[in-house]
This record gives C-alpha cells, sequence and structure tokens, in this order.
C-alpha cells in the first residue's frame, strides 16, 4: 500500500481520490447545451401544436346574397392543408426529440452523439415550416389584399374571423421557424465549441 | 500508476486500447469538405441566378375579350417579387460565400474556420429561399387550379407561357433548397467528424 503512489489521508488511511482532470470544466456547457435543446424543442412543439388548433379551429360561415350560407375552412385551400401537414410532422417530430433529449439528461439511454443526428434532420423539418409558412403566407395575402390583375377578390373583408385564426397561426409558425433556426444554429455551435477540439 | 504510459479508463480501471492513428486519414477529408462546399455553393449561385432570370422574363400579353390586351408579369403579384428579392439575395450571397471558400482552398487568406460561421447564414438563406418557394407555389398553385370556393378562377388556361416560366423557376428555386440543406449538413458534417475531437 506504501508503495503505491496514490496519496493517502494520515488521519484515517483511506485514500484520497485524485484530482479530477479539466474534463469536468468543459461537461457543463454541454449539458446546459442539452437543456435548451429540450427547453427549445418544447417551445417548438408548443408552436407547432397552437399553430394547427388556431389554424383548423378557424371556421366561419357568413350569409352571402344571392348564394346563401357560405362556410370557410382551411380545408378548402391546398396551401393551408400543406401548412397543417407540415406543422403535424413539426409537432411530432419535437415530441419525439424531446423524448429523446429528455432522456440523454435524466439517463443515457440515447446516446448524447445520437442527438448531433437530430441536426440534420432539424434542418429538414426547417426546410418544410419555413415553406409551409410561406405556402399559407402567400395565399393569405391574396385573400387579404386580392390580386386586381387576375380578378381575384378579397375574402377577409367578409370572413373577418377566419382571417384572424389564419394570421395568428401564421405568426405562431414564423415563430417556430426562428426557434428551428435556433435549434440548427445550437447544434452548430455546440459542435463547434467541443473541448479540445483542434480548429477546423 | 502516473508514471506507467499506458492510459487507464478511470471508471473501470481497464487499460484503453491505444488510439488508432487515424489522425493522417482525416485530414484529406477536411479539404475535400472544402472543394465540396465551394461546388454546392456554386450550383447555389447557378439556381439562384436561373431561378430569378426565368421568373423575371416571364413576361406574356394575351387578348382578352372584353378587356383587351392584358399583361401578365411577376410584379403583378406579392408572392412573386418576394420570390425574386429572396433569390436574389441568396444568389448574392452565394457569390460572396463562393469567393471567401476559394480564398480558403487556394490561399489562405479567409481562416478555416471563419467559414463555420457561413454555417450560421446558411440555415437563414434557407429558410429564406424555402419561403420565397413555398410563397410563390402557393400562389402558382391557386392560378394554376384556381379557388371555386372563394371564387378565384385560373390564370394558367390563358397564360400559358407565364405559367411555364413560373413552373420552371420553381422547380429550380427547390433545387436550391435541396443544395442549401446539403449545404448545412456538409457543415454539420465536417464539425462532427473532426479529427481527434471528444465525442460530444
Amino acid at each position: 500500500m506504501a508503495s503505491t503512489d496514490k496519496p493517502t489521508d494520515p488521519e484515517h488511511g483511506k485514500e484520497i481520490p485524485p484530482p479530477k482532470p479539466e474534463v469536468p470544466a468543459a461537461a457543463p456547457p454541454a449539458v446546459n447545451c442539452f437543456v435548451l435543446d429540450v427547453a427549445l424543442r418544447v417551445l417548438l412543439f408548443a408552436a407547432a401544436l397552437t399553430a394547427v388548433i388556431i389554424m383548423v379551429t378557424g371556421e366561419q360561415t357568413k350569409l352571402i346574397p344571392l348564394l346563401g350560407n357560405r362556410k370557410a375552412k382551411f380545408n378548402h385551400s391546398p396551401a393551408f392543408i400543406y401548412f397543417v401537414v407540415a406543422l403535424s410532422v413539426a409537432g411530432l417530430y419535437s415530441l419525439i426529440t424531446i423524448l429523446a433529449s429528455t432522456s440523454v439528461i435524466l439517463k443515457p439511454f440515447f446516446s448524447k452523439k445520437f442527438l448531433v443526428y437530430f441536426a440534420y434532420t432539424d434542418v429538414l423539418i426547417l426546410g418544410l415550416v419555413a415553406s409551409a409558412t410561406g405556402s399559407a403566407g402567400g395565399v393569405a395575402y391574396v385573400g387579404l389584399k386580392g390580386n386586381k390583375h387576375v380578378g381575384w377578390i378579397k375574402v377577409c373583408s367578409t370572413y373577418d374571423t377566419y382571417c384572424q385564426h389564419i394570421a395568428g397561426s401564421l405568426a405562431v409558425s414564423l415563430f417556430a421557424s426562428v426557434v428551428l433556426v435556433f435549434l440548427i444554429w445550437l447544434s452548430i455551435f455546440s459542435l463547434h465549441r467541443r473541448p479540445s477540439a483542434p480548429p477546423l
């Protein structure tokens, strides 16, 4: 025992644990990155769910002269259907990644390295959500302003509540896109700032 | 223990096998990544420029009964104006990043590390291009199919050449979005596969 070069406590004769190397100093930012990652994914889930609910519940029936009762609903426009599908996919995806990220923090069921692969799919989901927001936004703008060049009439002057729902849904979806941008930035940042890695 | 030169696992006390000499093998892919990066950015520039040119040149005049000669042009729709602006920004951005990436390969005027920061802006440009493609696509689809629920008539049955230009432009823009996805994937991949870096 005395021949070993492990330091011992003079009072109790117990081995003093060797000083920890400096790796733990780099560990907390990595853990914080995962906490921030989960927080952003929860925000993404909330935003996607809210956007879908607001869009789907935006139904309005109006009495139009000569035409009778006419209903406006999201499924009357292919762009809004695409929007609902895309945001539903984003919501489901965020739910899966929340569970995976949380399991990494609580218990390493998934490898942390495995989570890096989510960065690849985050990029695809950003493309999906951004295009869906653009698509629904483009059609909603025609509904709001009309287009005199091709004779497309304004719709929002008649269906006011319906258009408010669409506008709200689009705003939340834009927020979801921003959250996705931050998620990808966080992945790039955490990969870039890994400790003791040589510069690229 | 400290004097031995074989590293041991602090948790299990087992000897860690000596690291495989893969470091020299990992260096050439880093250079190849930059070559691929430049190639993708050249593709992005070509796609953005082509999309803008096809969209802007898509002008058609038709004789409409009772209304006389009516012209269809991209600037009659705010969605198409946004598309042209977004793709022009993407084209200009790709031109700047081509110059920066090429300067890294030929002569390290810019730091290679500096180029990693382009990954952050690539994400923004992807959001911009995807939303512009979605926006123009949503409006173009209304032009193609009309919307009987709100009485928006089809336009493409009259302005055939104009709509062909828009469809072509949208296809090229979709290709630009895919190139941007690959660019961001390449950045994540090159950051993830850096030699001798510890796992996240």
